[in-house]
């Protein structure tokens, strides 16, 4: 079985590049995919995933993460957790209990303490230097920009799969605020006998349309997993625009469980995709006026500019 | 246009009855909908909802609540949140802002009591009583019994419909536990262009089948109402069954935005349904062993034990 795997946005490269090694070396879905994410959010340079994320509203760095197992269609969730490494490594561990799945807030935490996972403060004197700014300029505390999920979609050489991600969220988000990406169908779904998808972007509008698993089912009804990719958001863009004027940022990625990718997006978004007998390489894909997506290689990766 | 109400337990009855004669003098569904919903949340002789709700491990009632806009597809849902009365109503005014539909605990409350929503202890002497003997008689705090969401949908005499779900979630859930009912997509999904679902039952394994967007999408494809909701709730079970050795159970409504209803469910389930020209019913689902559903009407309330 041909192993493959994708992420979002130029931050998950090195990550990608990792994972892709171990796959080659027969590790699992989980593994690497975790692995992947997990580089991102050690980086204290990506600024909207795990240390030196973006902070709420109150000038906390408070986290959301997902896992889920393409296999058993088990998932794990965290919403709004502060104070720890890897939301995406509590979110998987939590796919091994038959109930308590999703877990918010202090109860998230306490159980991530009870389970040993590594405590960090992801507030650096960066992250907090951005808030301050922010705050300063805009008293409405009024910003989303860069809320850039991390996601990882991995197909392993057994043909397991799975989708992991992980992200602090949209910048200046209210106490508690919880965003699409430990929402299992919108930001993230995997199903080995289908394919996966992931969703980054303004998590508000992505769970509107539930867009990663209607890309499942798309790719489940024959689609390729390109066209159901640009199908699941095309006809979100088209429906919130018709109804309530605008739709904001999205991205999916997808992955069918035959290895072969696809990307939706409503604006610019680098990706990185490895797949057995190919190098690890960094993608723009860019929305086309009808609906469909263009798709580059970029050899030069300082041309994007995006993390 | 025909209005019609679809509520699920009998415990819904009089609510669904109230919030029928609203819908007869023009009410909005969003408006009926909540009706329905706070009656049960009220009402603590109803043990997995609002007031009297069933406690979480820790011995503290605390509740998770949804609302879509059909129209629009806005959303708003509260997870995980204590003190207050009406998480769908929290739920419903969450949708209306562009970001942080979704807020969770202490966040949440932060939110509902900001906005003047009614505080409230929804432990009662009762519900105490049922965790202190649950809790003596089962040390490892194994019960998932009894985890009933009241949900409701409802189309108006315009043509609007929506979704709404209200629960105290899985009694002696792990603190921070959510489940499917904030969750959009599975614990409920409202298209006016289409129709609405909603569940109830072990919201673990709702969300692995995404199970309302599910049925939503089976009836865009022309599927009937019931034959939608049979199928959502048949694939679930054959899936985690074939996966995962079983799968809980979990009943699933749904409305198209004609009237019509459907039922799937893998247990027996009381529900309730109103339209234009009928009188508020008590029907009784069962499935059958082909997996579609056998629907009676009950005209001796007595007859059903389950609230």
């Amino acid at each position: 079985m041909k192993w493959a795997i994708l992420s979002t946005w130029k931050m998950s490269f090195q990550g990608n590049l990792e994972a892709a090694q171990q796959l080659a070396n027969h590790a699992s879905a989980g593994d690497a995919a975790v692995h992947c994410i997990q580089n991102v959010e050690d980086n204290p340079a990506f600024q909207s995933v795990g240390y030196g994320g973006l902070p709420d509203a109150e000038g906390h760095t408070v986290l959301d993460g997902g896992f889920m197992d393409g296999d058993t269609l088990r998932f794990g969730a965290v919403g709004s957790i502060e104070g720890f490494r890897s939301p995406v490594a509590i979110a998987r561990s939590l796919k091994d209990t038959p109930f308590n799945n999703f877990l918010v807030g202090p109860g998230a935490e306490v159980y991530a303490r009870e389970h040993g996972f590594e405590e960090r403060d992801n507030l650096t004197a960066e992250s907090l230097a951005r808030y301050q700014k922010e705050k300063n300029r805009n008293q409405e505390l009024y910003s989303y920009d860069g809320h850039d999920t991390v996601c990882a979609l991995a197909l392993d050489d057994t043909g397991s799969m799975c989708a992991g991600v992980s992200t602090s969220g949209l910048f200046l988000k209210k106490k508690g605020r919880v965003g699409d990406s430990p929402v299992i169908g919108s930001g993230y779904y995997a199903d080995s006998k289908i394919g996966a998808a992931a969703a980054t972007g303004v998590g508000e509008d992505i769970m509107k349309g539930v867009l990663s698993f209607r890309a499942v089912m798309y790719m489940r009804n024959g689609m390729s997993p390109m066209e159901a990719a640009e199908t699941a958001v095309r006809e979100l863009k088209t429906e919130l625009e018709h109804r309530l004027g605008s739709c904001n940022s999205v991205s999916l990625i997808v992955l069918r469980n035959d290895g072969r990718f696809g990307i939706g997006t409503t604006i610019e978004f680098p990706f990185v995709y490895t797949a057995e007998g190919e190098n690890p390489a960094l993608y723009l894909a860019s929305p086309s006026g009808d609906g469909h997506t263009t798709i580059r290689k970029i050899e030069d990766h300082s041309a994007v500019t995006q993390d």
